[in-house]
């Protein structure tokens, strides 16, 4: 319902204005089949949003949560145990909540946030480990504007964002690809990546072990997606599989403190190095490496939550993480913070990116909920355009309460 | 679709389990008019549900936001200016987002949240001024259960703590309403205190002013639902609305600074001040007084965020928050931690209530996320009971990725 307020009807002395006031709220839900026929699967197209967004994100375009305007999202922790008879606890690999939200500039304008649950044991019942849903809202009157599924979303995006480093920082003539982790990440990484290097011909692959299953269906799903790849090969080992690799995309799922070593010898001069889960190499070894990141403050927020030491020969421990690793490089004073690249200032030409096809590269992925608007942000223009969806009315004037 | 394994055709050596792969997720969509045949309106329930989740709260049976377990929300801010073109900025009196997630236990066992976009210059547009939506999600899986409009689930949730508040500790005679403030959140409040003291014979109202509309509109509204009511009062002064009140309700929404003042000398023996949005008294005049709150850690939270200090006289600023001021009296020495009563050792007899009909109380409320999922999972059920709303699937199976 509608209705126009027109100047001349305007009492006097009060201030007016023409604008229609339109106090129907409604918004698009999109559930998982309308996302796959909204686009969230196409790889290439993330790859070039997602470049974009972090390109927006060095403009400052852009708001995440908290007053320093960088919170990851706010998490909801399960305890490992409780008095509390039937409460929820933290027994399993992954058990959380996290609420995502964020504004994203440039034509984008919007708002929104990804808010999901994840559960180690839901793969027990049938069900992904994480469940994903992520909306939409106008930043200006907070409207909501759409509601999805959010699986495929966020993993498309999660793997766009290694497609895009290897799209500014490989060697343009990358022949072997590493995938360290067979699951949906890295899926969705190679997905991308080979839209950017098309011209890869060998792919070597490590999962939990040599016949894991996700090991052996990430090689059955190669060979008959990408029939260009003449040699799909599963190692044994974490040396067998980096070594002679021109790129390296790490989304290796395990427990804390088991995160595999990877050796500086191990890497072929040349080498991009993409991590999205777990990292763990000698902190020397990797001083004079060229390190990228997305988006630093991040990275410093968990070396402040995580607080971790040093162990007892005086060692700094590792956190598992890229980016956090090269905090607490910076804080031992082995690195200097201005050694660590953030991707936006590569895209918005502030700092090189690859100078020599010699140069071996460290990449660090997070995530980060601008990443979740954009795509959706993507998918719903397209939904709206396409006539995909629902189209559900929250109402049709608010209840005078 | 659901799949069913059974032990019998388990591969041998594999740990199996009968349980029902119930791959399917859908949830339940409630637009405002769902909300409302639902029971959203439905103030002394809302009372009851309130208490059941305080109760629960002091019981440490939930769970909200940030490694200690008592994050608000996690909130976008905006700058009050910017140099991007078209960047959305805080010009408005209130302009943010915020998401609130929380689990709740005991019979909800639910986990949830809401998220809302607020912007003062919504009412110019006939939308009200904050937008909310809330979902509710399986705590175990994160599957969605419900997706709700949220604007009458979050003003009754929020009238109702007030209410419950009144329940517990107004005179029992209770003669004298005052609400200070006539917007929405003093509506809410007031259908409340009315389920639970329905002796009350005279409301005083105080709104921006004596001829302004909402005044008007809240006088109308009383005289129409409440014809017990003998007296209604629109009062020019603070002081004429608080002397001689059994219960104040304040619920002022104003800038930043401009808090209207209370003096401890309008106060009649007795009185029970229940403070929602603003806050502003002399804090020696009130160091006797009992001192109830919702969560004293969440004030703690507000009180380190704000980090206010003192004027040049060397007085403690003001904060506009009662929580929170007492916070800062106990920082300063005026009063122990102890004097403060959270309201949940109330319910659960760890602290006395009202303890004389002289007794002045003041009681802070500030509204937290396992209300929200407290009083959604309320109306959700019922939905679910009376066949309201629209169910969505969200896939039949996930798709393999």
């Amino acid at each position: 319902m509608t209705t126009e307020r027109d100047v001349t009807s305007e009492p006097a002395g009060r201030k007016s204005n023409i604008e229609k006031e339109k106090t129907e709220v409604s918004f698009l839900y999109l559930s998982e089949e309308d996302m796959v026929d909204a686009g969230v699967l196409n790889a290439a197209r993330c790859v070039d949003v997602m470049e974009e967004t972090i390109g927006l994100m060095e403009d400052g375009d852009f708001i995440m949560g908290g007053p320093y305007n960088d919170a990851h999202g706010l998490m909801l922790y399960f305890p490992k145990k409780s008095p509390i008879e039937n409460f929820p606890i933290n027994n399993s690999r992954d058990r959380r909540f996290i609420a995502m939200p964020a504004y994203l500039g440039g034509r984008f304008h919007v708002a929104g946030e990804k808010w999901y649950g994840s559960n180690g044991d839901n793969r027990r019942k049938g069900l992904p480990r994480s469940i994903l849903m992520v909306m939409l809202n106008d930043v200006e009157t907070g409207k909501p504007l759409a509601y999805m599924s959010g699986n495929l979303l966020s993993s498309m995006r999660t793997g766009a964002m290694p497609g895009m480093a290897a799209k500014l920082l490989a060697v343009k003539n990358a022949k072997v690809l590493t995938l360290l982790g067979c699951g949906v990440v890295n899926k969705a990484c190679l997905m991308s990546i080979m839209t950017v290097r098309p011209e890869i011909e060998t792919i070597k692959i490590k999962g939990s072990s040599p016949t894991s299953k996700t090991a052996l269906n990430m090689k059955s799903y190669i060979e008959k997606s990408y029939p260009r790849v003449k040699n799909v090969i599963i190692c044994a080992t974490m040396e067998e599989a980096v070594r002679d690799a021109d790129i390296v995309s790490e989304a290796i799922s395990c427990m804390a403190g088991q995160w595999p070593e990877v050796k500086r010898e191990w890497m072929k001069p040349g080498l991009l190095y993409i991590s999205s889960s777990t990292f763990n190499m000698d902190y020397k070894s990797i001083v004079d490496l060229k390190k990228v990141i997305d988006n630093y403050g991040m990275y410093e927020n968990y070396a402040e939550e995580d607080e971790l030491g040093y162990d007892e020969a005086g060692n700094r421990l590792h956190t598992g993480c890229m980016g956090e690793d090269f905090v607490y490089m910076v804080e031992d004073g082995l690195i200097e913070r201005d050694s660590i690249t953030q991707i936006g200032q590569i895209i918005r030409g502030k700092k090189p990116g690859r100078e020599s096809d010699d140069e071996i590269i460290l990449v660090s992925m997070e995530g980060m909920p601008i990443e979740d608007v954009a795509w959706a942000y993507e998918c719903y223009t397209y939904a709206l355009v396409h006539d995909i969806g629902t189209r559900l009315k929250v109402w049709d004037k608010p209840r005078a309460f």
